[in-house]
Parts: C-alpha cells; structure tokens; sequence
C-alpha cells in the first residue's frame, strides 16, 4: 500500500484517508511508515467566517496552480450535519469542477468525531496526501471555531477570508481568525463596501504587536467566482513563504507542526490506556464530586499500570 | 470563601471564577467544595452565528427572568482577540444595560487558553454561580466551532439563534448548530426573509430523526432589540422543561454532564502528569517518526510511574 500511496495510485490514498478517519489501528502504522516521506508539499490553510467564499477560492487556487502542473490536494473540513449524516455539498459539488483532473485530489472530512480528533485527522490525512507527491495541498476550515482554527494554524500559510458586509471583519476578528492569518483575502470584492473591509483590516494590523522579523500581512480583494485577484493571492503565499524561509521560521513552524503532532498522538494514546481499563466503573458508581471520582480514577489507573509492569 | 460565595458576595465570586480561569490549584479544592450546592439553577445554552444578536437576546431574557426576581448569572465565551488581549466589546456593552442590577451577574470568558480547557472553564464559572444562588445560568457561545457548541450543548436547554439573511440557516446547519438546537429564534425578525428561514428550518427539522420521546424543537420568532417574542422564548423554554422532566431525559443529562466533566477532569491531569515529568526531553531530540517518539514517551511515562509507586 505504501508503494501505491507512494505512486499516486488514488484508490489507495483514499483508503488510506479512510483508515486515518476511522482512526483504525492501521492507520498509525501506515502513517509512520511514510512519515519520511512527507514535508515536501506546501501547505496552505484557507478559512474565515461561513458564507465568505473559501470552496470557490480553494478551487480557483487549485486551478491556478494546475496551470504549472503541480500536483493540488484539497482537504475540506466540513461539519458535520445530523440531516445529511455526512459533509454537505462538500465533494458533490466540487467535483463537476475539477474532478477530472487527475492532478487534483479532494476529500470533505467531517466534525463528527471528537473535538480533538479533527485536527489530527485533518492533518494526518494532509499527511497521506504529501507521502503521495502532491505539491501543494489545501487545508480548507468554516473557521470560527478553536478546533477549526487549529487546523488552519498548522499549514505554512494561513489566509483569512472574509466578504465586505457590514462587520463581517469586526465579527471576524471577534471570532479569533485575525490573529492566525499571514495575509487576509476579502472576496466578493465587487460588492458595495469591500474598500472600507480592506481599510478596517489595515488599521486592525496597525494594532498587532510586531517587530522586525514579522511578515506584515497583506489585504488581497478577489472575485473568486470570475476568476479575480486568484494570480495575486497565489503571489502572496509564494511572498510570506519566502518570506519565512529567509527568517528561519518556515523550519521552525514545521517542527512545532511535528512537536505538536507528538503531543496530539501522546495524549490520545494515553487517554485511551486510561478509559480502556476498568475506570468506566468509577463512572457508573453514585455521584460523588467529580473531582473525587477523578482522583479515583487516576490513582487505579496508575495502580493498574505498575501492576502490569 | 465558600461561606461568601454561598451567600452571593459578588466579590468572593468573580474571584472564585478567575481561580477556575486560571486553573489554579485553589479552583480546584474550591469547586470540589462547592459541588454539593450545584445542581439548582437552570442553564440555557445561547448559540448562533457572529452577528445573530446572541448577546442582545441574552440580556433581554435575563431582564425577562429578572421581573419575577429570578438571580441570573451570564458566561459570555467571546474569543480572544489578540488586538485587545481579552475579550472584546463582552462586558462593557453590557455593563451600562445590566450591570448595576445586583440580581445579574456577567462574565466574560475569553477563548484565549486551549481547545480542551475551554467548555472545562465555562462549565466550571457555571457552577460557581450555580453554587451561589442563581437560578438561571445563561451560557452564550460564538457557536461555529466544535468547542464552542461543546458548551452549549451542555445547558439544559440549547437555544440556536439565526438571522433571516439569505442563507443563514443554510450555514447553520453546515456549521452543525442545528443538531444540538432544543429550539430555534429567528432573530432580527423585522428583517425581509425571516417567514423563508422559519419555513426552510422547519422543513430541515423534518428530516431529523425523531420518536415519540422526541421535543420537536420549534421555531421562535425575535426582535431582541425591540424586546419582541422574549416572552415567547421563555415559554419554549419552559416548554422544553417540562418534556425533559416529564421523559426522564432531564435528570439523564445532568448525569452525563457530570460523566463528562469526570472524563475532561481526569484527562487534563493525566496530560499535566503526562508532560510535567522530563517526557519533554524527547520533544528535542533529532526528530524521528511522531509515532515512534510518542511510543517512547508513553514507555517512559509507564515506566517512571511504576518506579515512582
């Protein structure tokens, strides 16, 4: 399978996302198998409020990069909603666009999981797309959430959408997204208003703690649906890559990329261990404080543990 | 301390709620204290989109609540913006409308730590209040993230606000609010479309499974602003009550909030144990497969736990 993924062969990358979803146990063994295959893809996250365009803006950018014949994977976290059971529109609708091409690969995952399993997920499935030799792959979030934000914080380039309605940028900041991007696109640029966007995010940068070595971040406008401003957003990410790369901290983001990635594994790991052993019983006893049924738990679970060893 | 938060000081409150913010030890020993004296206020969860209006819904129902001389206590989670360092807008807006009433009580939570502490800390301000008296708890989350609807779904009644703009409810149910809605408010109700997003969130209601012991939500519509169908929002959750209480299902949620707050309790001080012993010295080393460094930080921590007993 390795090999396959290693080709590009589509049907294995896709079970290979799947056994990452499930989180299976052959998906860790998969993953650390082509562990030294990956780093080579660039990573771009593209998120901001619901509504601002970032499907149309991903598969434009996906486009643009198919112009130089790179490889573009496309990773699109979709929330789950209880009435479909899946990712909504999601890859029905992108694929009339570009499912054709076999340079292009895209896959909706959806929230339904846990809370801290998305980011994992999402990013292990980017993984499994750079093992396979895509050049660029795109992380795409609803990004109002922590965990949404999360996942859009770990590729090396983080753009922040936004449309010129009235506050959209002032609810976008509330929301969290202004402090994770490297540069911010207002799409939908031919509507009334999208000046004042571009001004308001431009006096909210002035704001922002920076120094020397901090890549200032830049105010793109585009019309994602004709095409617009697609060419100057691509030249954009090509800048903040440089950019990072000559202040060192383009390495720097990807080993906290990995440190953080132990520390997700470690800790799901070991949760595991924990609610795998017999402490369910402390949870179906009468209710006492939480706090002292914790530390119930935790002293058996460490009991436990040097018993076995 | 105890004495005074039983008693309501407002100061022995905030105080207690910057401990749990802070996740000192003190929080700790403190909501183990009071655990005993929760359990007696009603907590509405209020969720929705950046811009619905949650936080002018939140004050006119706690002015509703407060005619009948009802102690209500606010949690706003707003996220962290990084221009401001705290929470923005959050309290000062609502300080000149509730703030001398000394039957309200508001906070504001910032997003600002991590993913998993959030719901923790927000659930763990809650109780203090719920310990010192206040009969309606109003958490009111920026619900477009997994963490954020984490919280609301804790309440005993979630309430998903939208606005009748064209697409708002379609966004919502991507966003996953609609799943853990008890009942909808169409907000800002005087606007042009507020009937089609009644109906299009009625018709998405039918595809939700259901049986008999099912609450179908409904559909409330609002002018917080104007002060409009606050009565009618009351009511739904009056409503939404007595079926939980009359089904059984009230208690069944309680108990499992209490479940999950054990499982988030025990799992954030076994990850403390976890990284506070020199685990992290293999963070450092020339970095390796993730997986295989994690597996060796799993054994170090097994074995060190045994050596330690």
């Amino acid at each position: 399978m390795i090999e396959k993924i290693k080709s590009g062969d589509r049907r294995s990358i896709a079970r290979a996302i799947t056994y990452v979803e499930s989180e299976s146990l052959e998906s860790e063994k998969l993953l650390d198998e082509l562990f030294h295959l990956t780093g080579k893809a660039y990573r771009i996250g593209i998120t901001g409020p619901p509504g601002s365009g970032k499907s149309t803006l991903t598969n434009a950018l996906a486009k643009y990069y198919r112009k130089s014949d790179l490889k573009v994977g496309i990773i699109a976290v979709d929330p789950t909603s209880p009435f479909t059971g899946g990712a909504l529109l999601g890859d029905r609708v992108r694929m009339t666009d570009l499912g054709l091409d076999q340079g292009v690969f895209i896959r909706s995952m959806a929230t339904r999981g846990s809370l801290g399993g998305l980011s994992k997920k999402a990013n292990e499935a980017a993984d499994v797309l750079d093992a396979a030799g895509f050049d660029i792959i795109i992380l795409e979030t609803v990004g109002v959430g922590q965990s949404e934000l999360d996942i859009a914080k770990t590729a090396d380039t983080t753009i922040v959408v936004v449309v010129p309605e009235s506050g959209d940028s002032i609810q976008a900041m509330k929301a969290g997204l202004m402090e994770i991007a490297d540069f911010y696109v207002v799409n939908k640029a031919d509507r009334p208003g999208s000046e004042q966007s571009v001004s308001a995010i431009k006096t909210m940068l002035q704001y922002r703690s920076h120094d020397e070595s901090t890549f200032m971040p830049n105010v793109v406008k585009t019309v994602a649906t004709e095409n617009k401003g697609i060419n100057e957003v691509a030249i954009e990410i090509q800048k903040h890559k440089e950019h990072q790369i000559s202040h060192g901290k383009f390495h720097n983001k990807r080993i906290s990329r990995i440190k953080e990635k132990i520390k997700e594994i470690t800790e799901f790991k070991l949760c595991n261990l924990l609610w795998s052993s017999n402490n369910n019983a402390f949870m179906s006893e009468e209710l006492n404080s939480p706090y002292q049924v914790s530390e119930k738990i935790l002293e058996d679970f460490k009991m436990n543990l040097t018993k076995r060893s």
